[in-house]
């Protein structure tokens, strides 16, 4: 049920959508019209309810994903095609300890907490304080603050963590922090950068090479959505044409 | 430290590795020479060994990922980069309560249990036994067993789940779970389907948004490897040109 | 040298360009200032100019290319990347007779004029007066009418040519033009359809098939700008995700 | 009709065919069967024979597009997507004078010689004498010959070519070209170069901006198949990743 401190997503279509915390004194106002947050108390999720002009709003139990997408940014997110790979290719799980370099505005963060949780932990890194605070309260909004250290120090003096099971970067040298990382992960540990340009990829896949890492792999992700119509199905006409290369490696021992 | 019954990936490179499971008896037969397994037993993963060949093995701790790539097959896997997609778009996580609807060979239904345990669990059907048999085994390997519940049941004939958070359709004909999978779902759940064809796609979006779905959003995800080397930096010649649609959707209440 | 009646390209950068006809009372109004026609009159092309404000103008000859992308538009345009491919896929060349089934604004007609030509012809067909004016006007701007016959004229009542080496269809169901455009062709003459959404691809298919044709290949193209710079190369974050499928084969006999 | 000394593909599959010359005492061999030149003296092209083992053998007139994939290759050669944009991005036509630096095979060659003939002529660049042989028997078998004038000669020496319409640059380092090339093209003249590595794109964008060229244009082009079938229509799993990227950019006068 919904209640004084809620978070709703109030869905209109898939691109008016916002994303609100219910409070009796709110008014959210749209061009679709005015919603009154504090009549929407005590109704259920699912539920159908009209702005001021009459239009529909649905009234969503938001995700994380709806987190992520809806969170205050001071710097370019992560998508979730690249989001949901991290994951699925370096097998992080509920559990995991998790390091990451580069907090940014906490994307990354919230969804990987959101999966570690509640047993694993994320350590993560940022030299700067607006980033780290944009971070904190991204992380609150979708609850998960228990599940996350935040350091704001420049990790290229070291990091105080050992034995994590997966380490991501995303700084503008990801090179630099290869072995630093080393150090962090444990055996077999996974590390992972988050490279906008080839010449952060051909760099860092170098460094790995040449410092003990294996199954060193680069990879890009496209999305291409399709309009599903009866009898004229087709792809969109617009896509996002790349965020981002990642790099994916793992830890083995010295001297190989 | 690696003992009998430790599941160890015999890595050689990227593409030549064995996933083993420790067994003093055993010897793995490779066209690089033979691994005697009993002589890991009381090494550290990361450590190097050689083959009868004097070939480098690295002794690497299978993760999830790897236990699902290297999984014994009855059906079509999905690719890790669907699975991700998958959990990055609905927001699925530690804890949540996940309706599979058709098991096949168990490597989704390992990586959701991979994420949602140990608070959350993964209700998977599938009315094919062999399917079953071969999905038990998987999760065995990736020790997943405890967080899913298998059923031999036609899901077409309704499925005891109620109130899940995400429910995953991957059968040939995913239109006609929809009114099941409706049911199934908690307020504001979300109903995902792996969609090979673009009719699958069609039908399934048409039936959706015709039945209290919202939001409906079809993706098909292209990955890409990068051969990252000093100043001639360059994509991969061969790459996967498709493997399947996703449909997204979130349950809203009925009468829209 | 440029003259009264030639066309330039007026080029200040890949985004801001305009194409016009060199006339002594036309003045260019821009939002980066007003360029006096008359004032080019007698420069070589490559030359540079400025604008009223100071701006540099690029007097560039105009292609072909330049004459299509800036043609007058009835009709949505294919795009280069399928220009092209329908050229090098078919081996139509310099020489060739084709046969074009929906004039459209006459993008196409202008761009397959230009190579057939001298000894090659163009004959194209459109029910829809307007398009045939338009596509007219596109033509003579390019200089391109001398090759190119056009018909208002209803294709589905079929066509009077014979022996055509390439037919092309650009119309909302290719599939009911496979048996007119059998009778055009010469033996082992190539056929082309323009199809936007996968049920058309699928329908032209599945009628070539049953009808003597041989080779159906069917595919589609993605382009992707490259942002080229000093040691931060990478794709554009936008790119266009769809424009068409294409569908072609070739004729053989009756009865196999 | 076909005649000794004519060339044909013998058409069984999209994946079997065989281009031949025909011959009196040629047999092909294939294994389905064998192929009597000698018995299809006479036949139209269009026509059905039966090889040796009873399988269907369409007698196909071949294309330019025939030639170029059937060809003697001493190199990598360039796809037909890539031919065909640069025809379509240049505007090359029936007519230009193209300068072509770097010949290797001459499919390139070929494909263009098709389009500018009879009025307009290729002059084609290489230093390797064997790939200029090879080159000039692939041009004779497409009887493209007239239209071509090979150099066995360094370009880096530099070009005697002067006022083309259309560079291409098909080296290792095509921006070692780039002066050579403004002197041989006319005004607004447009520069081509095959780059397969992103070093090489860079390079090659940076010397062109520095050398006066303008509209410099970076694009790399994926072509998918599709399988379009009754009702389960959908992309091909298997599809080439990447071939090269290309770069076009126009010639303006020194001193912008």
């Amino acid at each position: 049920m919904i209640q004084e401190g809620s978070y709703v997503l109030l869905f209109h279509t898939s691109r008016k959508k916002w994303l609100t915390r219910v409070n009796r004194e709110k008014k959210v106002h749209t061009h679709i019209g005015v919603i009154d947050v504090s009549s929407i108390i005590g109704y259920e999720y699912g539920t159908i309810v009209k702005t001021s002009e009459g239009k529909i709003i649905h009234l969503v139990e938001p995700t994380i994903h709806d987190f992520i997408m809806k969170s205050e940014r001071g710097t370019q997110i992560i998508y979730p095609k690249d989001l949901g790979f991290i994951v699925a290719r370096t097998g992080l799980k509920s559990g995991s300890k998790v390091l990451e370099i580069g907090t940014g505005s906490g994307g990354l963060t919230t969804f990987l907490a959101s999966i570690v949780k509640t047993n694993g932990h994320i350590y993560t890194y940022d030299i700067n304080p607006n980033f780290i605070e944009i971070a904190k309260r991204n992380l609150e909004k979708a609850a998960m603050t228990p599940y996350v250290t935040m350091h704001l120090h420049d990790p290229r003096q070291g990091v105080h963590v050992q034995d994590a099971d997966v380490a991501i970067v995303d700084l503008g040298d990801p090179w630099t922090m290869v072995s630093h990382v080393y150090q962090a992960l444990k055996p077999s540990g996974a590390f992972v950068a988050i490279c906008p340009t080839m010449n952060q990829l051909e760099k860092s896949a170098i460094e790995l090479k040449q410092n003990s890492f294996i199954d060193v792999d680069c990879v890009e992700l496209l999305i291409r959505n399709i309009e599903a119509r009866e009898g004229m199905s087709r792809p969109s006409m617009r896509m996002v044409g790349h965020t981002t290369y990642l790099i994916f490696a793992r830890k083995t021992s010295y001297g190989m």
